[in-house]
């Protein structure tokens, strides 16, 4: 209970709020899950755009597989950027915190395209996932452009 | 919970095969995926413990939540541990490449505690949480004490 304690302590000097970012013991374990959960999604996503343009052959199998991986990975981050997680090796820019509805929003609408490119992977056909590639990754671009430092 | 159940017959589906390692561009994406896979792996079985020791009061849902993230990442390092991956930002011992199969088998049997692990959340009875829990650390521990640098 003493390390529990403490680490309420220290959660709440860090300025910690809300169930899920207390789950961090600290802020840049946090920060690194962030990062963790966005690289291995991406790396996923990644082998369905290599399909996508051509640059390897299309394998509907596989493209459904990392789909799905990718899918899965994108409802992780989220919880991650809690209070007091604005600073230490990071990206983020600060205005994802004072903007949470509309960082939120996009959050929420990468998590949607995404969806729909796993369900278009499921489809096997190669323009449905084009299509939904080229969506989500407007949507991560959004992101992107607005909230992460270059 | 579907989610998570489609990335763990996914995660399987990829397996353990040569095919996979070469899905990544470089040497450092791999040991940054499987590091990144690891940590968020982690970072969900690290709360399982807090309640397993009393730590945290036992919440039998959340438990059921990050021990079915948990599952699900654990499916997720084994592909990016390929030959040209022994060297770089990494703590891999150079014995996993010459030890495969041994590697392999410690792997599996870290996957199938963490299963039954995650078969334990879903009864929500916490002794048996307790348990596998502890096998499962184990597990992990076993791996860690022949393959990874301190």
């Amino acid at each position: 209970m003493k390390i529990i304690s403490s680490l309420v302590l220290t959660a709440a000097a860090l300025g910690f709020s809300g169930m899920a970012s207390a789950q961090f013991a600290k802020a840049e374990d946090a920060i690194k899950y962030r990062k963790s959960a966005l690289f291995v999604m991406a790396q996923h996503y990644s082998r369905i755009g290599a399909m996508a343009s051509g640059k390897v052959p299309f394998d509907a199998k596989a493209a459904a597989e990392n789909a799905a991986v990718a899918e899965s990975m994108s409802r992780l981050p989220w919880a991650a950027f809690g209070d007091g997680t604005e600073k230490g090796d990071t990206k983020a820019k600060p205005e994802i915190w004072k903007e949470q509805a509309k960082f939120k929003e996009k959050a929420d609408k990468m998590q949607s395209e995404m969806s729909k490119l796993a369900a278009a992977t499921k489809s096997g056909n190669l323009d449905s996932i084009k299509t939904a590639f080229t969506s989500t990754s407007g949507s991560c671009k959004s992101c992107h452009d607005e909230y992460r430092d270059k």
